[in-house]
Parts: structure tokens; sequence; C-alpha cells
């Protein structure tokens, strides 16, 4: 098994508006230094599991549809619970749709994983097979 | 698959007595840096895949038995060849009694891995699935 | 020279409220990992540069009063742009404020620096002598 | 499961020699920092996966054959692209063809895993089950 | 004493063409992780040391110079030993440069520094006071 | 001024007797991650702070002396309180001494200095100009 990883960051505010977060019920905010990992059975004719530019292009465009606003105000995420866990979810299905659009055959493409990194002492993340 | 990670550390004196070790069959010590991975196959209603606190503190007291000891003079680890890889076994094993006694539900838990970094170049780990 | 450093973390929103930053002029929010260093020409009787608890104890209340918050709401702070830099420069500021109240005598403590990480990319910091 | 991490680092010159590859098409270098990750279902009698000295031995001497060379010069990469994908699949198999000349029983060997770090924002790497 | 840092990344070959150097004498190839850090003894009026994103534009200027190239072969630096130390000291200088032709008022810029990190064991600086 | 870095490791035993100490009383143990950085004004003909094998090789001179060690029982360390601070300065100056041995001419280093992490949270350092 093959897999690439890239890195990039997502500035947010949030709330978890629930009891159970105790203080991160309040609004504040995070930065996630994120992980992108995709690993394929076997490699393409350019011996690559993908473009690593179109990789990172993708998982750019996700992160800005939430890169420095507010999630309390966007309207896909409202009455959700946002955290680390549910956000590392929202960011591997999206990049899933958009890799989708961009490559014609995915059958080599064997699983995305999204890690969040909250601190240096906690994260989160999501792997869907494909 | 989700996973959530929290990271904590141990600092224990020990001897590997056996001339497999070379120096190592002496008295010495190490820092465990320790990342625990729990996995989980869906979220909680509150959409976590464990309450991270809860967790923290689960490892914390996983960590108290052993932290600031000479692992040679812990009863329970007499005649055990204390290695990164069985220690990593034993804080596993015992992280996941404590969580039954504190979980009503264990049943969405699906796996608890320890990662303990004893130096910037060596690791161990020991996973288990539930 | 001797210097010891300790890392926390404090997790805000805030914007930045000029056109000068760019998206970051929207209510956003950032994990800073934070370093604090302290300085000293000789150690106490101790063989320390500070006593790590309480240096750590005293880290935790300057973070404690902006944890969890949204910047823009705190009063102190109005009229200020929050900037990485500032933060960096505010808190090292409180820290000795607290420092002097707990420690008899400064005169060991050559300087207290804070290095605040934004992202796997980016940080900043502040250095005050004493 | 058990696994260990070992690390050590391969200066290498290459060219990628196909548009693809945009500016990496010309005669260039770089660090791959290797995490080379072992596996197993069961410990030795000595209560480790393998040798850790063994382990960091036998990665080196697969390092030796690249380091401080340009892979395009070397006569049986001729032909290929050597991208990270394709260098973690080769250090990977030569590692395993050396376990195997060194072990006398490979059965409890899982699985070895050599991850490529090539900057602080990318990786590749393989894993190959025994 | 106010610090901005930003990270950015370099991938080079080329040769130390001096028996001193051992095997690096052979043509090879390195990445170096670059950290960029910018002292200034007081903010400007927006509460920077300086506007982040022209620090991380040059810095990039400054590597695309060299960035997936054979130093061997660049004119400039022909009949130099192109060592990490010596690297580090001429993107200094090519940095510093390029932020005078931008900036009408360098007095608030003390000094400017770059790490160049070769692997995770070995790294050089140079810093240069204005 | 420039400066170059290497890292190496120490495993130790040792117990700091004293109660102002809590647990850390206890014989116990740590790992630590040294990073020695030495920095000069000006690089050698070879364009060098120093020759990066001499220096590299003097450090894990200075670590035998305490590496897979009880430093409760080590001679010339009796009677002190044996922090991470203590050590820092300790590693230093034997490292200093060896290197006034081995070269001819050290007019050109300007400082030595040894950062010692013990764990992901915390580190001490001593810097000594020659």
């Amino acid at each position: 098994m093959y897999e690439v990883k890239v890195k990039d960051n997502l500035f947010i505010a949030h709330s978890l508006n629930d009891e159970f977060f105790g203080p991160a019920k309040n609004l504040h905010g995070a930065t996630y230094v994120i992980d992108l990992i995709i690993s394929s059975k076997e490699l393409s004719e350019k011996n690559v599991v993908i473009d690593i530019g179109l990789a990172s292009r993708l998982l750019k465009e996700c992160i800005d549809v939430y890169n420095y606003k507010n999630l309390d105000e966007i309207e896909s995420l409202k009455g959700f619970i946002t955290t680390t866990e549910f956000l590392a979810c929202q960011l591997t299905n999206d990049f899933i749709e958009k890799l989708k659009d961009e490559l014609s055959n995915m059958s080599k493409i064997y699983s995305v994983k999204m890690i969040l990194n909250e601190s240096h002492v906690a994260s989160a993340s999501y792997e869907k097979k494909i």
C-alpha cells in the first residue's frame, strides 16, 4: 500500500453549543494543521499515487470554504456541533467530491484520510475508503 | 473510521536484565512521550469519539501507576523485561480496563493504541481491537 | 546563561479589524501553542532557573484570561489589533506581573520570552529583559 | 498489533524526467527523513518486535546504496522515475531482502513500512505485508 | 524584542568539492526546511513586525533562484563550497536586499536570521543585524 | 553570526533528592534529546562553523559518560542535584573541554549551547561564551 501526505492549515472561530464541552461552549477558535493522506494499492504510470500539485490545490479549495470564518454562521453547518471529528469528516467528504470531479478514474485511490491537529497535544481524524 | 489522539508523558527508571540489551542492561531511565489513539466507526450524539477530558484523565491515571518510579521495584512487573513494546501493551490494557469501568457502553469504541516515543529516533506501539 | 522552557496552548476567536489583514479581517480563530522561556545567569540553590511547577501554573493562569474566548469582546483589548505579536507581548507582560507577585526576589531572572506558534509554518514571539 | 519505529535520513540528487513534474524535471535533490516501521502480532522471548540495533543497521545499509549519490547514474534505477513513492517501495523491498538474510525466522514479522518525509509539508510511504 | 517566523523549503543538488566532506564530495542533494526569523524592537502601527505576506513572498523569491536546481551549475556560486552555513548566509543576504527594495523604511527591522534544517538531526543558520 | 546544530540523546536514571521536587524525589529516569548548538562569527576556509563529524563524535563521547547509567551512582555527581539545568551545564562544559583538546585554535568559536529536551512540553539549556 502506498500513501502520500500533504499539510496545510485552517483558522476558524466556532462554539460547541452544549454543556458537555465546558468552556468550549463559548465562541472561541482554533488552528487546524491538516494532514491529508491519500492511499493507493498501485502507482500511476508517472510513479505517483496522485499529482501532488492537484491534491494540494483541492485541499486548499476545501479549506477556503471555512478559512478565516465563524463556523456558527455558515449555513450548511447550522445545527451541527462542529467538533474536530465532525470537521475531519466534513473536509474528507468535501475533498473526495472534488477529487471525483477532477479525476476521470478513481479506481486506483484506496482511501482518503484527514488528520486535524488542533494543538500540540490533541488531534482527530477521519478516513474513508473509496 | 474516526480517531482521536491525546499526548502525555511518563518518566521511569528500569533495567533490561538480559545481555541481549547491551548497555541498557544497566539501571537507566527514559521519558516516554505517549500518543493515545482511540478509534471508532461512528460518533456519539455529541459528535465525538469519546469525551476527550475523560480520555486524558484515564491516561493520566494509567501513567501515575509508573510515573517517577523504578519499574524494577514494582511488584506486578517483577520477572518481566520492561521493553518499550511491553510497556505500550501494558498501558494499553490498563487503559482499556479503566475505560470499561467508566463507560456503560464500549460498543462504539473500535480500538485503542498507544505509541511510546522514547527518543527523537525511536518508538514502539501496541494496538488492541475492542 | 540558563533557560527553561514549558509549553501550553490557547484557543481564541478574534478579528483583525483592518484591510491590511485581508481575510483575517473576518471573525475567525486560532490555536496558539505557547513556548514560555525563562532565562537566568545563575541557578537557585535547588539547581533550577525557577520552580517549573510554579512557572506552568502561572502560565496557565495567564492563558485562562483569554482561553475559549472571543478577544473582540474582552474589555481590556478593545481598540487593539490583536495580532500574534501583540498577544505574545501581552501574555509576557501578564506573566511577569504574576511572577513578581509570587517571587520575593526577581534578581536571578534575566528575561522572559513567549513564542506563540499559530500554525505549522508561522509564529511570533516577544522577549523582555527583567 | 505491535510496531517499532526507527528514524534515519538519506541525501540524494535526481531528476524526474517527465514534463508532468514541472521544475522537478531538472536535476535537483532532496533529504528523505525515513521512518521505518516494523509490525508484529506477538513479541519475541526478549519482549521486542525485533532487535532494534539490527533494524537500524540494516536500514543504514539500505540507505548507503543511495546516500550522497545522483540517482540518475545508478544502474539499477535507469529508466525509472524516482519519485518519493517509488523510492519508499524500493527501500522497503531492499530492507525486507536484507531482513530475510539475517533472520532465521520471519514468521513473527507482519509488515514493513517506510515513510519518506521530503519536507515539512510532504511525505510518501510504502507498506508491505510479509 | 519581537520576532516573527515563517517556514518554507528548498530542494537542491550540489557537491561539496573537497576531501574534507567525505562522501558529500559526490553530487548529491538536500531539502532545506527554512525558518526565516525577522526581529524588531517595536511594532508597526498595524501591530506587526512585518507584513507576513510580504515576508513569505520575498522568501519564496529568494528560494526560487536555487529551487529544483544543481548549485554546481549556478554561475554566481561557482568556486564556492555550498555548505549549509554558506547557503544560510547567501539566502539571508539575498532576502535583506529584496527587503530593502520593498520597504521604504528598514529602521524598525533589527535582524534577519535563516535556519536551514537539512535533516531531523542537523541544521545551520546565519543571522545578520540590520 | 553562524550556528550549527546537531541532535543526539541520552537515557539516564536519577533521583532529585529534595522535597522541593515532589515525586521526582524518587528514583526515576528520563530521555534527554539534546540539541548541541555551536556558534561562530566567521566560517573556516571549508565554509563551516566546525567539522560536523567532529562535533557529533565529541557530543557522543560526552553522552557516553552518563548514558544508560544511574546518575546517583556516578562519583563526580555525588552531592549534586542533577536537574536538567545542571546536566545541560555539565554536558556543555564537558564538550568545551573536549573541543579544546581537539582544536588547535578555538578563536573562531563564539559559544556552545546545549538544550536538553526532557519531554514534549519541557526543556532546559545552558550556553557558554568561549
